[in-house]
C-alpha cells in the first residue's frame, strides 16, 4: 500500500510529453505550445495615432495649422507632413512622417480648414510607438504555454497561423464487469447500466484528451485480455474501470502484471483504495475501480495529472486551495479521505461545505461539488471552521448580486 | 451613455433560451438541460452486497453456517437461502433472497465449507438497500443542469440515452476596417493582422456557441451591410468588431441603426465606452470596439452571459469574489474600468495583482488574467490591501505544493 504522495510521484515520474505536432494556430485553443514564440514583428510597426484626432508637428508651437488630409487606419502610409500643416487622423492610422504629436477631437478646434491650438504639445503625445505592445524578437509566448483566448490572439496579431503544440493523449477506456450493461440496451434485474465508461470519457475529453471506448468486457480472461491488448496498441494511455478488487473475478491486476509491470496496486486513499497503476512498455495503464465514486475521484487525482503533463501542460494539477468548514465533516477512520465538497467565499475567505452522503456508489455526492477535501484520517468529526485544503476542480457558482 | 449595469439589464432583459433539441445523451457534456430528470429507477433495484464477504440470514444467530454457492457481481438472481446457509458473495451481487445481512471478508472464518461467526450480525448489516443511492422517480437533474462528468454518469447509471438540452447560440463573427488584413496574407507597412475576430471566436467557442466567420469587412458601407445581413441571417447573435468609435469610418453604428434598433451606443465602462447592441428582430447584435482588449474584454462583461443564458444557463454570469489588492492599482478618472488581474489565495483570502500596463491595444495585459477587477473611477491609487469585488474568468495557477 502507497500513499497518495508516492503514488503520484510513481505515475509523474514515468509520463514524458508526447511528440510535437505543427496544427492551425488560429483555433488552437486548449492545446499546449512545444515552442517558445517570439514576437516576429513590432506592434505597431510603424507610430500610429492612439486617438481620433489631429497629427502635427510640435515644433510649430502655438501657430495655426493648415489641415492638408485625412488619414484613416486604413490609409497608406507615405503622407509626409510639412511645417505648419496638420491632419485629422483616426485612431490606429499611421502618423504621417514629420509628425510627431497628436491633438485629440475634443481638444481641437478646427475652422475653415485651420486647426487652432491653445497649449503646446509635448512631442510624442498620443502617439503610439513602434514596439509599444510588443518588440520585436521579444518572448510572447514561452514553451509549454496553454493556448486560451489572449494567447491565441496574439499569435493571430503577429500572423502566425501554424503553431508546433504537443499532441493530445489517446486514451483507451473499458468497462468490465459481467454485470455491466450498455445503456440503452434491456437490463436484467441487479445488472448496472455502464456509466464509470462514459463519465470517465467525459472527464478525459475535459482533461484535453482524445478519447477512444474499448467497451464493455465481461469478468472472462481471454477477453478481458483481448480488450487490453487491444488499447494498448491505440492509445498511450489505457483506464479501466472495474476488476481491481481482491473478489474471484477482479482480473485486470494479474493482467497488467502480465502484460507489462505493474508499480502499485492499492494507495492508501479513499474512495479508491484499489487503484492499479501499470506500465506496458511506455504505455500507461491506470485500473480504477467499479464504483462510480471511485472511478472518477481516482481519476481526479492520479490520472488527469498524468494527462495533463503528457500533453506539455506545466500546471498539470489541480489549484490546491484552503478553506474553512462550513459543514462538520466526519474522516474515514484509516485512510485520508477526498470528500466531494462545495467550495465558495465568505468574506474574504473560502468556505467547503459537503455535498452529503459520501458512499462510493452515491454519484450525486459529486452534483454540485467544485471541489475535492483533503480530509485526514481520524476518529473525531471536524468541526465547523477547521481549517483543510482542498483541490478546486471547477469554478464557483456564481449569482449576478443585486 | 449607459451605466455597466443599465447595459447588462439591456441586454439580458432580451435574451430568451433557445429551443431545445434531442441529443445523445452520453456525449453531452458542456451542454444544458432543457427538462428535469426523475429516476426512471431505483438505485440499485435489488438489495446487493456492499463489500466482498458472505451473505447469511440473521435469524440463525451464531450458528455456523453451510457455504453452499458463490456470487459474484454479475450472477442471476434467483438463488434463495435456506436457514443455516450462507454464499459466498463480491460486491455488487443481488443478495439471494432470505439473506438479510452480510459478513465482510476480512471478519470472517471458512472452514471445509462451513463460515463460523464470532458475533451476531445486525439485519441489513453491508447491504446496499433498493433506492439507497438513488430512488425511483426521485427528482436527480433539475432542468438548466448544466451537464459535467458526474450528471453524465448519472445519465448513463438510468441507462438514459437521449436527452433534451437546450440549442448552442450559433454566432457569427464580424471584423471591419480596411487596415485589417487576414493573418497569413502578406500585410502592408502600418496594417494589422486581424487578431480580434480570431481571440473572439475562440471565446465565444470556450462560451458553448457554435461560430460562424465573416471574414473582414473593409470600411465601405454597402459591403459591411452585406455582411450583417447574411449574419444575421445564418447566425443567432452577430458580433462585430471595430467600426463602432466617431471617426468618419465608423460604420457599423448606423448600419445597425438603419437594420434594427440600437439599444445602446456608449457605455460608461472602460474598456470598451463605443460597446453598441442592437437588436434585429429576434436576433441580437453587438458592435464591439476594434482595440484587442477593448474586444474581449466587452465581449467577457456583455457578451458572454447573454450567450450563457440563450443556452439556458441559469448562472450565466462570472462567479464574482472579493479581493485585497497585491499591488496598487491606478483607476480610470471617470468610468468603472475592469482591469485585468491575477487572482490567487494567500493564506485563506483572494488576493489580485495587475498585469502589467493596462492600455486598450495590449493584448498582453490579459496574459496569466484569471480575473477582472472592478475597478471604481477616481483620482487617487488604490493602495495595496484595498478590498475590490473581482469577476474570476478562469481558475487559479496549481502548483503541487512539495
Amino acid at each position: 500500500m502507497v500513499s497518495v504522495d508516492e503514488a503520484q510521484q510513481m505515475i509523474m515520474g514515468r509520463v514524458v510529453p508526447l511528440e510535437a505536432e505543427e496544427v492551425d494556430a488560429l483555433t488552437a485553443d486548449g492545446r499546449v505550445l512545444a515552442h517558445v514564440i517570439q514576437a516576429p514583428l513590432n506592434i505597431p510597426d510603424v507610430p500610429k495615432a492612439a486617438m481620433d484626432g489631429y497629427a502635427l508637428r510640435t515644433d510649430d508651437g502655438l501657430k495655426p495649422r493648415r489641415i492638408v488630409a485625412e488619414l484613416t487606419a486604413g490609409t497608406a502610409a507615405g503622407v509626409s507632413l510639412e511645417p505648419g500643416t496638420a491632419v485629422r487622423i483616426m485612431t490606429g492610422a499611421p502618423m504621417p512622417a514629420g509628425a510627431d504629436a497628436m491633438l485629440p477631437v475634443e481638444l481641437a478646434e478646427e475652422h475653415a480648414g485651420w486647426l487652432t491650438l491653445h497649449h503646446t504639445l509635448q512631442s510624442g503625445h498620443h502617439v503610439h510607438t513602434v514596439g509599444q505592445d510588443a518588440a520585436q524578437g521579444a518572448t510572447i509566448l514561452p514553451q509549454g504555454t496553454v493556448i486560451g483566448t489572449p494567447e491565441l490572439g496574439l499569435l493571430a496579431t503577429f500572423g502566425l497561423t501554424r503553431v508546433q503544440v504537443y499532441r493530445r493523449p489517446r486514451v483507451a477506456v473499458l468497462a468490465t464487469g459481467d454485470e455491466v450493461i450498455e445503456p440503452g440496451l434491456p437490463r436484467p434485474a441487479g445488472a448496472v447500466y455502464d456509466s464509470n465508461r462514459y463519465a470517465l470519457m467525459a472527464a478525459l475529453r475535459e482533461a484535453g484528451c482524445e478519447v477512444l471506448s474499448l467497451g464493455i468486457a465481461p469478468d472472462d480472461h481471454a477477453k478481458q485480455r483481448e480488450a487490453l491488448l487491444y488499447g494498448l496498441e491505440a492509445a498511450d494511455v489505457l483506464v479501466t474501470s472495474g476488476g481491481v478488487s481482491m473478489g474471484s473475478r477482479d482480473l485486470i491486476k494479474p493482467l497488467l502484471a502480465e502484460l507489462g509491470t505493474v508499480h502499485f496496486g492499492r494507495i492508501a486513499f479513499k474512495p479508491g483504495k484499489p487503484t492499479t497503476f501499470a506500465t506496458v512498455g511506455s504505455k500507461l495503464a491506470f485500473g480504477l475501480p467499479g464504483y462510480p465514486v471511485s472511478s472518477l475521484v481516482s481519476c481526479e487525482v492520479f490520472v488527469r495529472p498524468a494527462l495533463r503533463a503528457l500533453q506539455g501542460d506545466p500546471h498539470p494539477w489541480r489549484p490546491r486551495v484552503r478553506v474553512r468548514l462550513s459543514t462538520p465533516i466526519r474522516p474515514s477512520h484509516d485512510r485520508p479521505e477526498y470528500q466531494r465538497v462545495t467550495i465558495r467565499q465568505e468574506g474574504l475567505h473560502l468556505v467547503a461545505g459537503t455535498t452529503g452522503g459520501q458512499g462510493s456508489s452515491r454519484l450525486m455526492s459529486l452534483l454540485g461539488a467544485n471541489g475535492l477535501l483533503l480530509v485526514p484520517p481520524g476518529k473525531a468529526i471536524y468541526p465547523v471552521g477547521t481549517e483543510l485544503d482542498a483541490l478546486l476542480t471547477a469554478s464557483f457558482v456564481a449569482t449576478k448580486p443585486a
